[in-house]
């Protein structure tokens, strides 16, 4: 069966319904102090006895009477008559009214000399000074930090009342196979359980995973009945599209009131609500950023609603280093990595997409586009909502163009230096935009080991800039096959679906039109099988294949010449020159690069003509 | 034994020793993915298959042969020949080469019509689109986040090894009781080593808590060459000042090498830093706030170079609305509450001193008055590190003046609006210069209900100010006696150690005075003990006490006419003013008060004489 989504819902209003139709379900539960930390109180807390509970000494010293110490000088010390050696947090003992600090004495012939008389009450700790017996020690609705724990342990309270909202989640799809389980092609890790779980005990939520419940109406309706009963609200993880498989609807539908279906909101736009016995449901997308897009955005919205303390999030503001686009009507949320380059900061976003988990792991952040914008134009001031500590956006390295393994591994060993490297995947042209309009630290750039390649995808856009080149790997590339290589096979060459780079088409096409052969029209491959194909040598010679080498293609960090000084570029610098990551390059099959191209680039005042 | 400090380290020399002495140790555990949020990766995380492994369906649809659907057109619809129904995730069939969404075609006749030609590899998610197998998901040293879990199981991996610290914490201290037990006179219930595990727990150190050591130097000798051998850390809470019972530094300097005694810091002043085998061993100071201080500033400043993560504080500047003294060569710690007010950010300090651990919890943030400052102006714009999240300073309302049980009460209940209320202590003086700056939301003051007391008090220092007087309960004090009332008695009378209030001792002065009795020396009373009292009249009624009155203490709220609109103070107010509220005083034998007083107090153009 395949259905359309009911009319998209805009966030604003899908909140606004939720939270009038579920008040707090007022859900608490007693939890030992230890387990306590991020808690919310649901009640609260007094003092059960004052602290001090009677006077005590501030400090080690003598209790005194301070009338007694009357006329004490520098130049006339005193011998005390009347004393007890006390020591800090000891009771004072009734017949005395001050302490005096073992600083402020001496010992002579077994005799305590002072040389200040003591005034009333000084360096004692006050009965309650610190709180009285019955005194509010946290309000209700106070999330729990590490230090009020050492406190309310002090003020006599072992175990706390806080909110408690009990989570159902339930992922279906009969694709899903457990976490440790090697999928099948087709199939998918059921891993939004898990993050669900995650980000909702975060919040303090009790959430639990049910079984995996294949895509069959009446089990998904069994099990969300179960859960309903169990929980104070249930997700169900997936089936809420419009595919013939998506019974997430029709399941929940039979059981309660949909309040909506589909937000318009992006990533995570299939997502339902729906009201059973009182209960929240809510049918999540199953698109992992989607879903994390519902649970920050719509449940955990709830879950503040209701009580709980929202995940802390700082924010920022950056200037937005491309155009994003974005339909007006829909609130959308994209990954961004901020980094601050030439003192200005800068939020460059990374690719969108609901499958596109990796983006969200490499950014440090998100922005939200309002639904009344239009796409948010390069260079405007945005607010950005970190998912990183803020102190390390001053330690973010931004690299944008070429994802690589050299990249990577690069950005690995920076951490050491306290650098964090977000690369964020760009085309060579929008990597070389970056550089020039200066809002990146680096631009990762692969192309073949060519001067031609170089200039015309380059240097005609960078004029006059100042520019530092620094190989990191060079791979030789080649038509590798299963057989012989035969001439008549060739003309069959079909170019993997995803070819390694852009590089490998550019040298593969010099190759082959070099050579005469003419590349197969893009249908013939499909029947012909992948039998030869581009790769690395390394690869091909490690596999015992033919090969054919047609040419190198080179990885390189390219850095305006007037940041390279900068702490982060420069350690940047050092551990791509370094020969641990040079050695590590030669194990994944990498012939690190160097030598005369890795120096500073003469700046170019004009671009050279193509095809010069 | 008495002994004195070694010289005072100054504290950026003390953690610079520390990282030079201790460099980090690298251990590292691994831990299931689900325990896993919080912790900082020990080595990178690279996929383990690619996401998608092979083509797949990015919509549910048809997959088609792209070269097929061409010429389809508006005006010209064609029917798909060679197709294949396909879902969201499916893997593409190989004679098929894009994806016709299903919201772009429909059924007629048994036959699926579309409007447009597919281009080639639409809608299809390609082949390691999200990730390759091999390529890096997570680079060591990365703090993983709950978004984090859900990718790295997606990309096939179910256990991350983490960096791991151990940390031995020993409380000692003869006066210790456990938590759970109430503790006698002159005990202190051992929260310390609580708090530490809580907050060193909460950056991802496995902390093991040992059993309380008593002040004997061979048994802290003992616990600590145990808990160095078992640890990568060890703190030893207590007994490092200078005290005849601070066996501390006794104890450890037998074992090895001690690199400090005493950190030019307040609080916290008196912590000890030795080298035992290699390990660090802290001795921390007894004072909640010293040790917490301790903790935060120095032991988190190594786990940190250690390669753990640092908790996350947000920072805001804010002016600060008293002014601080400070002396030259300590870097100080002061607690304070931040709230808007009339669109400033102002940062009020709360009472300093080691003991007083409400202070931090009443808090939401601290200011760090470095080394070289002494004091800090009011008026000032200081950075604030906050222990809230940086949301709640928009909706904190910040209270200068007395603590009272009425005032807690209220900021209990005003949490159900959403709104945070932060009392800080400060006398009546205080909270009248704060209400004359613009400093707070409201000041708490407590007074003789007299004319007299407000116009000498309040009023002549706010001439022309418009004033909201906000009574919120009222308290009969008087006289109690554990006999019959005597005159010869009263001549005795004493005041206990801890007035309720000023209130209380203006309004027995005042009655002593017309009585025509004698006020007695200060220290007569020590000798006839407290039997006769000044109290509440609820309180000596229901012990069934002989009670003479002497008048009315009230506690007010006072607000600036021109806040009182703001959306916290209003909510601050109707809840003062609510049925529940009021009711709940009379429970905790408080009167309300209310009527002719509630309502704004006029302009004041000048200042009453004095005893007018």
């Amino acid at each position: 069966m395949t259905h359309r989504y009911l009319n998209l819902t805009p966030l604003s209003r899908a909140l606004a319904v939720m939270r009038q139709k579920f008040p707090p379900p007022g859900g608490a539960e007693s939890v030992p102090l230890q387990l306590a930390v991020g808690r919310v109180t649901a009640e609260p807390i007094y003092a059960v006895y004052s602290v001090p509970m009677v006077d005590i000494a501030k400090f080690d010293g003598y209790a005194v009477r301070s009338g007694e110490t009357l006329g004490a000088q520098d130049q006339r010390p005193l011998t005390l008559t009347n004393y007890s050696r006390i020591n800090t947090g000891e009771v004072l003992p009734p017949a005395f009214d001050a302490v005096i600090m073992v600083e402020d004495t001496w010992e002579e012939n077994g005799r305590v000399w002072i040389r200040k008389s003591a005034a009333r009450g000084q360096n004692i700790r006050r009965a309650g000074e610190d709180i009285r017996a019955g005194e509010l020690v946290l309000p209700k609705g106070h999330q729990i930090r590490p230090f009020d724990i050492g406190a309310v342990a002090t003020y006599g309270i072992n175990s706390v009342m806080v909110r408690a909202v009990r989570v159902g989640i339930i992922p279906t799809g009969s694709d899903l196979v457990p976490p440790g389980t090697l999928p099948r092609p087709g199939q998918t890790v059921e891993t939004n359980s898990l993050m669900a779980d995650a980000y909702l005990s975060g919040m303090g939520a009790t959430c639990r995973r049910y079984g995996v419940v294949p895509d069959e109406p009446h089990r998904i309706r069994e099990a969300v009945a179960e859960a309903v009963a169990e929980n104070d609200l249930v997700l169900l993880s997936a089936g809420t599209s419009t595919g013939s498989r998506d019974f997430s609807r029709e399941a929940v539908a039979e059981l309660g009131e949909i309040l909506f279906h589909g937000i318009a909101m992006r990533p995570g736009k299939p997502v339902l609500l729906a009201d059973l016995d009182g209960k929240p449901v809510f049918g999540m997308p199953g698109y992992p950023v989607s879903a994390q897009t519902v649970l920050r955005e719509v449940v955990a919205n709830l879950l503040v609603w209701w009580g709980l303390a929202p995940p802390p999030v700082a924010e920022t503001d950056a200037r937005l280093a491309s155009r994003l686009a974005s339909d007006l009507g829909f609130d959308e949320f994209v990954p961004v990595s901020v980094g601050r380059v030439n003192g200005t900061c800068w939020a460059t976003p990374h690719p969108r997409g609901g499958g596109i988990q990796m983006a969200v792991v490499r950014a440090n952040g998100y922005l939200h586009v309002p639904a009344w914008r239009e796409g948010i134009e390069a260079g405007e001031v945005v607010r950005v909502s970190l998912t990183a500590p803020s102190a390390t956006v001053a330690r973010t390295v931004v690299c944008v163009g070429k994802r690589d393994p050299a990249i990577a591994e690069l950005g690995n060993r920076l951490q050491d230096s306290g650098y964090l490297l977000h690369c964020c995947n760009a085309s060579t042209m929008g990597a070389v935009l970056a550089l020039r309009a200066n809002t990146c630290h680096a631009a990762s750039i692969v192309l073949p080991d060519t001067e031609s390649a170089w200039n015309d995808q380059v240097f005609r856009y960078l004029p006059g800039v100042n520019l530092l080149r620094l190989p990191l790997a060079r791979t030789e590339l080649g038509i590798a096959s299963t057989g012989e290589l035969d001439p008549e096979r060739l003309a069959l060459l079909r170019v993997a679906n995803r070819p390694k780079s852009q590089a490998a088409q550019v040298l593969l096409d010099a190759w082959l039109e070099k050579e005469g052969i003419g590349y197969p029209h893009q249908d013939q491959d499909l029947a012909a099988g992948a039998k030869v194909w581009v790769c690395a040598g390394a690869e091909a010679r490690e596999a015992g294949l033919s090969f054919i080498p047609i040419g190198y293609e080179s990885c390189n960090l390219v850095i305006r010449g007037e940041v390279a000084s900068e702490e982060g570029i420069a350690a940047l610098i050092c551990t791509a020159r370094s020969q641990e990551f040079r050695a590590y390059l030669r194990t994944i099959g990498r012939e690190p690069a160097g030598g005369p191209g890795d120096e500073p680039l003469p700046a170019r005042d004009a671009a050279p003509a193509r095809n010069q």
